[in-house]
């Protein structure tokens, strides 16, 4: 039997101008549609576990509380289980993939912050990619990734409009 | 009679990850689709003057020297008028937008790169933005814009595909 792929798929919503947010360390929630936020809860429950960076783990943990989660910090050593649902990792010292085979997650959800998606991106993990784009312009932000890699190409699967302020969804698969 | 309103207009094309560029003083042709590029032409052709920063200038002049243009740069005092059709401005000693006026342009398309998306976005100039997003990361780039502002709201007027490859166009107007 063939081993079934485990997908990993970014969520992310931008601005107009591309960026996630406008400094470091803020939530998306704040200026981002509530048609984007269902589009995001749809996501997390057809996923088997979020993966998150540590900052964005702070911020969100009240509303991810009962979710399977992955929190990449480098405030454990390597692996600490805090319980069934929720473990803490140092991609220094773990191999982040090898543990999500182990835990027997097929469907991985990174949700940012910028670690997470530039860890993901690095590692040619990404396989698909959610880009909801808000009508809106900060003028001055944070990309979602920064990392010096080759350009990567992908194919779009899907566009759609969200509501009628104009928030876009696309939907991205790598070529 | 009412004064006819000048329109200003950006257009630019991204990478889905939010990015003009890889790095500075790169012009976008490389790596833009055939369709994006008759696109900008027919934006170019329905305007009656191009905005351009010194860089950009530099680097397209060839392809743009019978069209009309306003080039942003330091390098004169105020204005040097090249002749007809090509002018150079600094910002600092010269009001553009009376300049614009006493020219009677009415549609001017301003076409990067960063000192001229910033210098219209600054100073709430842009009408209309038209942003072609070619489905391909760059993991580290550079902006459209680089600007302390209050967020801005605009509409999606229109988005569509232009090719299988997946690149999408998207209007928005300022609300």
């Amino acid at each position: 039997m063939q081993k079934e792929k485990i997908r990993y798929y970014a969520v992310l919503a931008t601005t107009l101008d591309g960026f996630i947010a406008k400094e470091e360390n803020q939530l998306s929630t704040t200026w981002t549609s509530k048609e984007d936020k269902k589009h995001l809860h749809q996501m997390e429950d057809e996923s088997d576990v979020l993966l998150l960076a540590s900052k964005s783990y702070q911020l969100a943990k009240e509303p991810l509380k009962n979710r399977n989660l992955i929190v990449l910090t480098t405030k454990v050593n390597s692996i600490k289980k805090e319980n069934e649902k929720l473990s803490f990792i140092n991609l220094q010292n773990t191999n982040l993939e090898k543990y999500i085979q182990e835990k027997n997650y097929k469907k991985v959800c990174v949700l940012g912050g910028r670690t997470a998606y530039n860890y993901c991106l690095k590692n040619n993990l990404l396989d698909d990619i959610y880009i909801t784009i808000e009508p809106i312009i900060f003028g001055k932000g944070i990309n979602a990734f920064n990392e010096e890699i080759a350009m990567q190409k992908y194919n779009l699967i899907f566009f759609k409009k969200l509501n009628t302020t104009g928030t876009i969804l696309l939907h991205y698969s790598k070529k």
